[in-house]
């Protein structure tokens, strides 16, 4: 292994190697976890590199395989369990200089992994009136290769459901990692090979995504006496299948009032609002809905004046975890979860047994067909043991737990290794040069993942001098 | 009364009065029903008037109040209930004249209620890349105003739920039938005073609807060895949210060999059908769904050539009540019933407990948000006496019918009362001058709707002469 030798190799690819930069290059937001901040905090890369074109990635990934160098593609770096932080150090693949908007059709749109997602939206609604199905809440910086290889669901997902549910993906360029770096189309379940697979297992440079009718999005949030109440009506609302919606959201009081510094001036003291983002198609059917159950109206986007609008975020950005970000934001001891409720009243037996320990932030999303509660609640974290507590007072409520505090793809959602991925791996990846550390299954097939001990890449050990 | 006078009233607007034309307008598809047929085949209005404007209909209405004549709202006698049949006589009003197409915006269309669905999506389609977000099997003819006031759902249910669940439509101009007919615009829960109320509390004379993505949908076929494995397919691409279809339509053997003329060449003795159509974006990924199903992939519409093309009807011509109609045409003794089947298991029962005397279909629409299989069984009739065990046994089974052998309001889906529909006709028809005979609730407000017999409207004994 030598860096000198695998810069030698990339010609004129772009490279960046002041500490400053690749430091800042080599961290997403794990510090959402004060676990993965602890964990995390010394990774960092020894270049940055910036390829602009599909040969330029062949040509890094031919000289890291050569080279023996670690790769750890990265796009926006905004997700947060450091699923882009070189864990073996080795090199930053940066992929946001390639952000191009290749095709737009009036039903779906291919573009280089860097692009923006705001940025693809702007385009295909200006081409055809249509956007993505999906955004995450960093929608503004988010690109769609970061998404696709590290997020899950978003904005959208009271709709289309999960972002690897069958369908909602059309098709993925990927760049293997071998002497000679091969581009392969993948199309139909092959898509599930790379897709959430945190990049471990090919470089995705090109996707190809539906696009359904775009909206001018109506922000709406309606205030609660109580979180069960606003779960009752965002359930409902979820369950309208005529009243199109793009987001649903409940945040339990007082998260509006103590953590949305713009928002906060419309909600009432220990009112829980629902956020909701509707089609004007729907919104006056939606206005009837509010009243009907019994819901204070406290926001409305297409009745704000220009200052209003223009003081205000989008309101996705209150949504998933821009919620915790703002909470982080306002008070940094919080943390959170991602969980799973079955029903309103798990939602009730968590809120009776925590309190004010675990301040409720729910999405209301489709999966599997159903209307279903992913909790993503605040935690006032106090410790890590505490921490394993209330992840094991969940799952003995029937509550399933997404630990958001560990770096591998097995025991944040799965909790198994993906076969499929990990076969894949063995195809695209045989020196395991890509990110390294992030796929158990691959570094030590016999780690027992229902042992309840968190894995630790060796590669995260002080290197020695 | 007095027709003469009532015709005198009416200026130039078109009346017809030969004896052949005027009992076909009078007449739906109530022959789906061996009981409606024996019970109304004597029906027939007294004049038809085609009005072309506003203003006429309101010169109509103000004639029959006046006049004390009995007005049956018309489109294009698709319905199968006798909902637009005149079982008191006097006038079949005909809006077919009134078909306009108003206004088209990216999310929404304006048109008038004569206007034939298909032709309204052509228009909408060409202008802003949109389509309504329903259609019933009969497309190419029903008019948009007959569909809401006389149907419930359609191609399109897999998506959206029902015709009537909220937001699905947007406005409805109703005539009311007074001294000085009024013209009412009535939005949100407003809607559902006159939505599928048969014309009887209101004429409707526009409407406007939401516009969903268009898409050249891809009619698809698909063999199973029995129904419920046909069954199980269905349910699953319903509860596939990424995956985008508008039609999902399930009929046993032999209902495809012994009734689909011109699509029995495709499926082999014994194959029970799964009929689709499927958006372009999601046919490779459909592909792959029926493999994974094992089911047979009998026909592709993308894949035929020109000629099978043109030869084939489209395949929503298989589903919803076309089914009935093929099964009819083929075989006259046959007729159908309207269920709810909770549960494969239910479909099992059923079937176990009826074999071929009730060949099964059913059409997966979604309702309240779940998936929902809605049954349209055939039923090889043999008298009114068994049909109605045969409902019985439904009930007792745990199924739900909504019988499609009565021509009232409430005997058919709802078994009860409507009173926010009774209320506004006290307001909108003050002396019952509007399709007399299919509300129950305002001519017997005592009838048991429990008493298991069915209602008979006394206009509906033959008149004296």
């Amino acid at each position: 292994m030598s860096i000198a030798q695998f810069r030698a190799a990339l010609g004129e690819i772009a490279v960046e190697d002041r500490a400053a930069l690749v430091q800042q290059r080599s961290r997403d937001h794990y510090w959402y976890s004060p676990i993965l901040k602890q964990k995390l905090d010394h990774v960092c890369a020894d270049l940055v590199v910036s390829p602009r074109s599909i040969a330029e990635v062949k040509t890094v990934l031919a000289a890291a395989y050569r080279h023996g160098i670690a790769i750890t593609a990265r796009g926006a770096g905004t997700g947060n369990y450091g699923q882009a932080m070189p864990l073996a150090g080795g090199v930053i693949l940066n992929l946001m200089q390639m952000n191009a908007v290749l095709d737009i059709k009036p039903d779906r749109v291919r573009a280089q992994a860097g692009a923006v997602m705001e940025e693809i939206d702007h385009q295909t609604r200006a081409a055809v009136g249509g956007e993505l199905r999906f955004h995450p809440s960093t929608n503004r910086s988010a690109s769609i290769g970061g998404f696709i290889a590290g997020g899950s669901a978003g904005v959208g997902s009271i709709r289309w459901a999960g972002l690897r549910a069958f369908g909602n993906i059309l098709g993925l360029k990927v760049i293997t990692c071998e002497e000679t770096p091969r581009e392969l189309d993948l199309v139909g379940k092959d898509i599930l090979k790379v897709a959430h697979a945190y990049g471990t297992n090919g470089i995705i440079v090109e996707v190809e995504m539906p696009l359904t009718q775009s909206h001018q999005w109506i922000d709406v949030m309606v205030g609660f006496p109580d979180c069960i109440a606003a779960c009752r009506f965002a359930e409902a609302v979820g369950l309208q299948d005529g009243l199109l919606v793009k987001e649903v959201g409940i945040c339990a009081a007082p998260i509006a009032q103590d953590y949305f510094n713009r928002h906060k001036a419309y909600v009432r003291p220990g009112q829980s609002i629902v956020i909701l983002m509707v089609a004007p198609v729907a919104i006056e059917a939606m206005a009837v809905f509010i009243e009907h159950h019994a819901g204070e109206l406290l926001l409305r986007g297409d009745q704000l004046d220009a200052d209003e609008k223009k003081r205000l975020p989008p309101i996705y950005e209150l949504g998933w975890n821009h919620t915790t970000l703002r909470a982080i934001k306002v008070d940094p001891s919080i943390t959170y979860l991602q969980t799973r409720y079955p029903s309103v009243e798990h939602v009730r037996t968590i809120i009776d047994i925590f309190g004010d320990e675990l301040p409720m932030h729910i999405e209301v999303a489709r999966q599997d067909g159903r209307v279903a509660f992913a909790g993503l609640p605040l935690v006032r974290y106090t410790s890590e043991e505490r921490l394993e507590e209330i992840i094991a007072i969940h799952e003995a409520n029937g509550c399933a737990v997404f630990n958001p505090h560990r770096y591998t793809l097995e025991e944040g959602g799965m909790k198994r290794t993906d076969e499929v991925q990990l076969q894949f791996k063995r195809q695209a990846d045989p020196s395991g040069r890509l990110n390294p550390g992030k796929m158990i299954a691959w570094d030590d097939p016999n780690f027992d993942l229902t042992s309840g001990r968190a894995w630790l890449f060796s590669g995260l050990a002080p290197v020695e001098p």
